[in-house]
């Protein structure tokens, strides 16, 4: 970690999106067929070889007649044709139509020789050999003439059309079981960074391991946007490993992606190793988040380095490569979805980047549409799943006021505000009463958090502790209950006054962090039980079952969590107290289906509150 | 065909829904791997059980320190540590951070035990054995603490959720490699008649055959609702083979779909078999296109008949059939997506059913939305392939006035109005110069369709023929040429006045009919030819080249069309006259790129005329 050293001058958005442009993506094309051809661009322009219908066709059950015969028929004015036979559909017809005579007929069928039009049935009486006619029909009517829907020679599709169920049809009626489309650019994705193990494998905490997230959003954008995913394995951060990887990568792909490594510190070469193996064209870019971005080319194939957090490198893929893309598969610009609706708080930005800054919705009393930053950090996954879209702030624009209008581009068209959005404290007895209503939106940053959204008119409904009557003035209490919660151990070597025990020190303690309720009832039981306020300091973990997970993974031997988590887990544990916990509902939100859901749900906890241990009404 | 019998009462499209809508689908759930997952629909909860990360990270490159070794540091104000080892991602921490101490730390990589937050190397100078820190950091700075993205027990995504790249990000955050998702309810798609042929396969059009549309179409369509299709083959029209295909299908699917045979006619017996092999609820719905449509159940499967014709089979399924399944499969409802423009014509029905119109759309010379009905017909697969949504005319509205603002319901959210719309003769000139313009539409329904939707102001091009002098007021020619038009036969037997010799009788002609602008340059030489104005009469046909192509698959001994087209097919042509054709834009609309584009395209004419042969400028 020698060499330090600052990005290079950041472009902006519109200038990398220039340059990504700028590079050839992919080409060629490939035989599929019709049964996958939906979704893929036309190759070539398709023109009709063969006129569709190929007969002249009767579009009703009827007869066929000379359309002359019929002249003068009416309800008053029956005219009598003798009926020759009978054409069904599919059948070569037998008979040719003589002056005076009809021939029957079914929908479909070849209208035979001689006849010019076909009388609906419904306008007709048969008697044993002949039928009356009781309506004139005019020559043609209800005949499909010989290539009326398509006529040989026409221009049915030209090239660059993108193909649904109904052009997909059209190919169908001209006989094609097969047809030329473009073939979707090879996307490598490849992540890099020596933390990242595969999802399904083990993770060692100790040695800072994550799951690698990239690989499997990136590879499914790439999809989406009309490419062919390749996943490479992961690289390690080493020069020599980068280059092969990337050389390899650019032979076998239309385009490179990474993800990770892009930064400006030594032990991120990325852009440097680029320097070696191509040209480095861009990095850095002036977008929050995203600023870490590298475009290049290696041996001539398409570069774009991806920031590694999930959030950044998602939002880059689609403000850059997703439209790049897009175009080499021919799909055309995409319709951008956007919505509109008032944001529920202030947000500030004043570092000069452009910033796409993601956003959840919800409905409020009335059905209009709120907004609200959800921005955990782009380390934060959550921040990706809890977004509906993204608001756009230009590098200018420092700050975006709370009731002010704003324009959400939504990350796809069917994203739209949930059924009901929770926030507040963890707690499985209300993880489990949301299950009531079927995509239901929870964030579950603690009671405060809770607090918070509640008053700012973001949540719906909020899950808080303490008794009811702490609830913020613009909340209606749904349900409530109360929790046992105590410490947890691997053994039981605590004893009857655990707090005290563990007051002595000598132990590793997992403990829930300020913004979690739980830990104002810790804190009041310590003072109770005359300790000193910090005297459980140890590790402060984001939520209940948190600090029990430690002492279960030998983490931490003792850890703050509640009665039905650590029976859950199988350990051993001491009570301490017991907590209230209510679902509070906004007061202007009542009417919403998915709250009185919830309303009826928690006024019969009880079933729920039966399944898990120290919880009680 | 003894019986015929009318439909049983019609009953609304509401009614229909509700009955479809009340049968029961599918159900069951399976795994997928997480790169398979997106679009699915999750069928359990997921609720974490890990802290993600799983430990203190840094958020940035830099050191690692005690908060409170750095309080009152400041650019005038630097403060030295000892810097006493490095930790990068993916590696367990060697040193304890002690008072007065710093550790360098790679982002990503765990702080290590007695630091509790990290300074950021832009705010530092490194030095041999110590680093200069020149701003304070609170405690828990540029740390995200262990669970701060997700806590074990956080409820992280409800049973419900339709998964996309982000929450697919989520769940591979959590280590999941798999995932439990909504089984795709299993759809039969069955189509019905004697007459169709599966495309790639040889056509009999003596026979009456046409090729099966609506397999595709539908199956296309049912994947696209969430359903997985499962094709059978083409079932005679034949009650017992019928009968056993229902069950065999619905023994084996979640829903049976037919297409065709749904009609009252005693051919189509469908209805009569579903009563005897199920329960028939819905025999024929208020709607157009979609009158013979049939619901039911066969042995307790949900099972919907279609309409025969394409354009009804599509239009019942996207209306009925496909919100169904896009519950079944938990996709939830449809956003519809709509666009609204000015009606370019009067479109009256007065059958008292409920139309679902179908319509192109264009954008005039303002770039306001034109919307203009393309039904050529439900039998016309082209109606499909020009339509870009419908309009819902409800059964009391019996006139839609030409100026009125309409609503679109989009087939797709990708749906919109194409670059350029020509509308005209059929002209192999004209087919190649719209190659220009990726995306046009082009619809080729002869001169006189070209006159009347440039006048209507529809076309933004229209291909005519005759003296450029005759186009209509609002038009402005782009382009002209001349094309050699004559008779085709087998062999050479038609001698040098080939229209005198056809004259004579005795041979079977294929020639256009009065839409195309061709036919009126045919009558213009019988005339000077001194023959009767019905001299030439036979077979009319809708497209330039299908008379040739009936002459080349011997269904006619001789026909109109053009020397180009006789030479690409390798016939014997003798040449009869000369036409003159135009490529002639609407006034208002010469601004549209696509309009400007193909006038340069035609000012340079010349290479695609020399390719053709007959055609000169």
């Amino acid at each position: 970690m020698s060499e330090r050293r600052e990005m290079r001058d950041l472009v902006t958005l519109d200038h990398a999106r220039e340059v990504v442009g700028d590079l050839g993506v992919g080409g060629g094309t490939e035989r599929v067929p019709l049964d996958e051809a939906s979704g893929r661009v036309l190759a070539d322009r398709v023109d009709a070889n063969l006129d569709v219908p190929g007969f002249d066709r009767a579009s009703v059950d009827g007869y066929a007649v000379r359309a002359a015969d019929t002249t003068g028929a009416g309800e008053a004015n029956p005219l009598t044709l003798s009926v020759d036979g009978l054409v069904e559909a599919g059948e070569r017809p037998a008979v040719t139509v003589e002056d005076g005579a009809a021939v029957e007929i079914a929908t479909g069928a070849v209208v035979p020789p001689g006849a010019n039009a076909v009388v609906m049935v419904e306008d007709t009486t048969e008697h044993a050999e002949t039928v009356e006619v009781r309506r004139a029909v005019p020559p043609g009517g209800n005949v499909m003439a010989a290539g009326a829907d398509i006529a040989a020679g026409d221009r049915a599709l030209g090239a660059g059309v993108r193909l649904t169920p109904r052009t997909v049809g059209l190919l169908a009626a001209m006989g094609h079981d097969t047809v030329a489309v473009r073939r979707r650019p090879r996307v490598a994705v490849v992540a890099t960074g020596e933390e990242l193990v595969q999802p399904g494998d083990e993770l060692d905490h100790g040695r800072g391991q994550i799951y690698d997230v990239n690989t499997e959003t990136i590879a499914t954008g790439v999809r989406e946007a009309g490419g062919e995913p390749v996943r490479y394995t992961r690289v390690p951060d080493d020069r020599e490993a980068m280059a092969d990887a990337l050389r390899e990568a650019a032979e076998e792909c239309d385009m490179v992606l990474t993800a990770g490594s892009t930064s400006a510190s030594g032990a991120d070469m990325l852009y440097s190793v680029v320097e070696d193996v191509g040209d480095l064209l861009v990095h850095g870019v002036a977008l929050k988040p995203g600023k870490p971005t590298i475009v290049g080319r290696v041996d001539g194939t398409p570069y774009v380095g991806l920031p590694g957090y999930p959030v950044s490198a998602l939002s880059v893929f689609r403000l850059l490569v997703a439209p790049r893309l897009r175009r080499a598969a021919g799909y055309g610009t995409e319709r951008s979805v956007t919505t509109t609706g008032r944001l529920a708080v202030d947000e500030r930005f004043d570092e000069g980047r452009r910033r796409a800054l993601p956003v959840g919705l919800v409905a409020d009393g009335d059905g209009e549409t709120v907004v609200y930053p959800v921005d955990k950090g782009s380390g934060a996954t959550t921040t990706l799943a809890a977004a509906d879209g993204v608001v756009d702030m230009p590098a200018d624009t420092r700050r975006l006021r709370a009731g002010e209008d704003v324009t959400v581009e939504l990350f796809s068209p069917d994203a739209r505000a949930p059924p009901v959005l929770v926030v507040g404290e963890s707690d499985p007895a209300a993880v489990e009463l949301l299950d009531a209503v079927d995509g239901a939106r929870c964030l579950t940053d603690g009671d405060r958090a809770g607090r918070r959204w509640l008053r700012d008119g973001v949540a719906d409904v909020a899950v808080l502790t303490g008794e009811t009557g702490t609830a913020p003035e613009n909340g209606a209490v749904l349900g409530t209950w109360t929790r046992e919660w105590g410490v947890v151990t691997a053994d039981d070597s605590l004893g009857e006054t655990p707090l005290k025990t563990l007051a002595e020190g000598g132990r590793a303690v997992a403990t829930v962090n300020r913004d979690l309720g739980l830990r104002a009832a810790v804190e009041d039981a310590t003072q109770e039980a005359g300790l000193a306020p910090d005297a459980l300091a140890g590790v402060e973990t984001a939520g209940v079952e948190s600090p029990a997970r430690r002492v279960a993974d030998g983490r931490a031997d003792a850890g703050i969590t509640l009665r039905a988590t650590a029976e859950a887990l199988g350990l051993h544990f001491v009570g301490v107290g017991t907590q209230r916990v209510s679902l509070v509902g906004n007061e202007q939100r009542l009417s919403k289906p998915a709250v009185k859901r919830l309303r009826r749900e928690t006024a019969s906890v009880t079933a729920v509150l039966d399944g898990l241990p120290g919880y009680a009404e």
